[in-house]
């Protein structure tokens, strides 16, 4: 039977690095060729920001005329979020305005979520950040969402910035990046990532030590 | 007959963010359609920085020889500007050099001006951070100007990041982008911003209480 | 006979900036149409970041299978790096994975290396910050190379950000940008530097004074 | 009262060209500064299309889905559709599948439309060419939209390619590109055009009698 | 046992079109996901270009020296070809200069090959349209691949203007874009192709004889 | 003494192509690192277009506000044209409008000019294909240039999509791109591509009695 995924295991990631479960998810599990990795234009909005969670997604669109009630699929999804959750949501394509900001970076966080990975633009980048708020993003920018961009759904499958991502599926960011581990190998995988977190500082060890790169490649098998 | 827009406008912007302008923008004065804000592509120099001013413009455009005089139109600009201005520039498109740079800002602080928005290059970024001057821009390169692109013209309305740009008009730059308010209107649209700025305490307040965002979002109806 | 670049070339150059250098190249030795400054999308992995070397070149392409052999280039390529060399290699447009990170920067420091400019992908940003090791990058992300970039050749002339640069060029990287020296002339061009650094301050010092831009321009013929 | 626009609107439309349709609408109406021109990547798909009509629009967004009754707003989109209406939708920036294709165009010319602007992709050309139906279009390309692209609105003003679009506008497209026209200043467009047109015939003849083009731009006082 | 892929498999092909392919990859057989369509940026050289046959692969790589023995890779490719191959590779981004052109072509169809898709650029379009060889490429231009681009392998697996290539996948490309179809289910694919031929064509008599998209949707259950 | 370039060497050109030229200028004269080859997104308006000439240049820039004498920059450099010239003109980016168009074709023929080169945009297609003009272009629209773009500058040094082009340089383009030869070469050049012209011919004609495309390369030395 199954290992349940717990809040202890979003802890264990938070002290590792993405680059870690890009390399175990390539060598150790085989996919290299499936798309986890979120573009690189995905960045954290201060440096020293890390997420962590299960995905909570949001499909967001363009539209250009304002709805009978606005903000409905917005407003809906962010008072849908549970503790651990992340929200990963897509603006699909859209940069004259921002889906996110300050006031769902409160409500999210007072409903328990732990950060938010939006393919798109946030605003409020003061006050999120006073609130250390983990956002990762495309742009900044000012402008209100209304009459611009709509949530038409949520709590299904999207592509975010090149990755797809399922409800459940397991977040990780850090300063290098977004990955998007599959709920049922993410126990797996972060056993193997603490397993290649050891061979990296022998391996850092021997080069301090003065051993060639090719050496300690010869050694470890790992770069 | 229409108030006169003085120095201590700027300065209660200065308190508020583009946000809320581009907000009250958006929705009390019907100016959703209108071009006023700037690509999410032109980013402060700086974290922190904030300008507020009345836009001073000019327009470069890509060259392939040395003037006769080089920077001629530069140098008339900038020594052209008087207190409560803010640089608005833009390169067309060429990011092979930059129009801005730590001489100019140099030269337009002591002429008064509050800062610069450029779409466009600049250079010096060290001494400007240094010198605390609030610039906006889309890039950071080394090459200077000269040969590369020239001041055509100045105090004419232009269009910049997408927005259009009437000297004089009253510009808001910010960590969260640039908006430029039409010089007819900013005294309302500052006072709507402010009652606005209140509204989103009490919204941020009740979120802190633990109310949905739907309720906050019934009671305030705002986003 | 042709003097040789010694180490304290590049401590002299480190207390310039590069638009300085850019200038001299420009005006004094009629470089202006030469291609020797490296696109502005090419930024340094943390403020402050200053690099100054002789260039080891190397050359990485994007590849679809994993070679027999993984890293066989890039590892090679490490090992060779000597005192004073600071890494220039292009990813060739791939943007996938990471050439460059955390244990390449400590294996190159190891070597003596003064840096690294890759126009690609550096992953371990956070270590490679810890050790205050001079990156310059096109983008962050947490994928590894492994068959998905290989180096294909090294020490030989590449095209990296738009430069030109031939190894054993003098390479020089500040916020402002990275500069490709033709080592030929390097130093006829620090000199030059030096000298326009110092009119640059008594023109700056005129501005604090109250002259005009157009004024300060008459007397130094520079900008 | 304002006088109906007619089908024959329609056909006087079609012997004339969109640049001077274009040229009416900046001079005459002070339409410059407006977005009524689509952007240059629309492009008709074979040389002669010309379409003329009223505008039938419809907002297609990015999904990564099948929904629950797949083409559901395609298809009663498609039924809607009148005589004298031309198709006007956006794919919002997806070019991952084509919402238009083979079976739509007989579809819509069945229902009485003369011909699609689609800001998108189409498949099915060589039966499109085959039927002669005019279709304006941004790319070519062999995938469904079923999963990947639904109509989420239709009949509603949108964006398309850069021109808002109104139902009921008049849209010309010729091998030169696409313009809309508001509907309430449609027929003095028209007259205007007509008149233009005589102009630029004279123009054109003093040319062939050798005359230059100064002389005759002073006659005209158009290019 | 697997039944063998022959010629006449490529003649079946020829007499449907790319879409009705697309279709069954993505309904049928549940392909929906994978990745398997070339961008729309691939484009016929010609009109009526139509290319079926099994993908013989070379990938080619930007590079900066001309190489001790210019072009090996690319003649070692081309006489390596064999009757029922169609070429495909990659520049993997390089759009400087053309791999492909028209000796390569006269080249390639001697040795029996029935076309070529290229990510890259063409030269020698005339003599290429005059021989009626299918090419089907990003872009045009004049300029030779010598110490530009380099073949640096070849028979492996590619991606190719975003569809991942195996060495035998069947490649199928008409005016309406390209697909690869792996080889061990490509029997099954043309056969289910010619079954969907057959419904598209009674929907559309359907709709011929006035019946409503949404009821000959009903019907076939098919767009 | 140099020899006059005359109107027959352009003649000559015509019945070569473009391809030819480049590989020459490329082995023969060194010029490899040269920029001489424009983009290979600039077209001809219609398939079989062929142009040869001088270049007579013009620089035209983005603007916002309509001059004081429209147009002026434009007719003046219309008016100067001379018996064999081409017209070479860039918009410096701007895609917004056309400088480019069927008066200014007319104008231009009657002046003695053999075609145009213009890296921006053309309308009044049919006609210009009408009258069999040569035009090359990056894209197609019916917006005219008054208060958008504005020529600034003529017969002057200036880039155009990427090629460096002085007045007076021979400009040769076809259906495979533009070539910029310049002009104290362009007699040499065009001898020796016609020399190119005869061995290209043997190696097809090698490859068609049944040769490798190896060993036409290592008899002719060419590909």
């Amino acid at each position: 039977m199954k290992e349940k995924i717990t809040m202890d295991l979003f802890e264990r990631l938070e002290k590792l690095y993405t680059g870690l479960v890009c390399d175990v998810l390539d060598d150790e599990l085989g996919f290299r060729k499936n798309v986890y990795i979120m573009s690189h234009e995905i960045r954290p909005l201060y440096f020293g920001a890390v997420v962590t969670g299960r995905a909570a997604t949001a499909l967001a669109v363009p539209v250009y005329t304002e709805p009978a009630k606005p903000y409905q699929g917005e407003l809906e999804f962010i008072d849908s979020l549970e503790p651990g959750d992340v929200v990963v949501a897509t603006q699909s394509g859209a940069m004259n305005a921002g889906l996110w900001g300050g006031l769902l970076s409160t409500g999210a966080r007072y409903r328990g979520a732990r950060g938010a990975v939006v393919d798109g633009i946030t605003r409020d980048t003061k006050a999120i950040m006073g609130m250390k708020f983990p956002v990762f993003i495309r742009g900044i920018g000012p402008a209100d969402s209304k009459g611009r961009i709509d949530v038409i759904n949520h709590h299904l499958r999207i592509k975010c910035a090149g990755a797809w991502v399922n409800p459940g599926d397991v977040i990780f960011g850090d300063n290098d990046g977004v990955v998007v581990v599959p709920q049922d190998i993410a126990i797996d995988i972060v056993r193997l990532a603490e397993e290649k977190y050891e061979k990296e500082k022998n391996f850092e060890g021997g080069l301090r030590k003065g051993a060639t790169v090719a050496e300690m490649f010869e050694r470890y098998k790992i770069l």
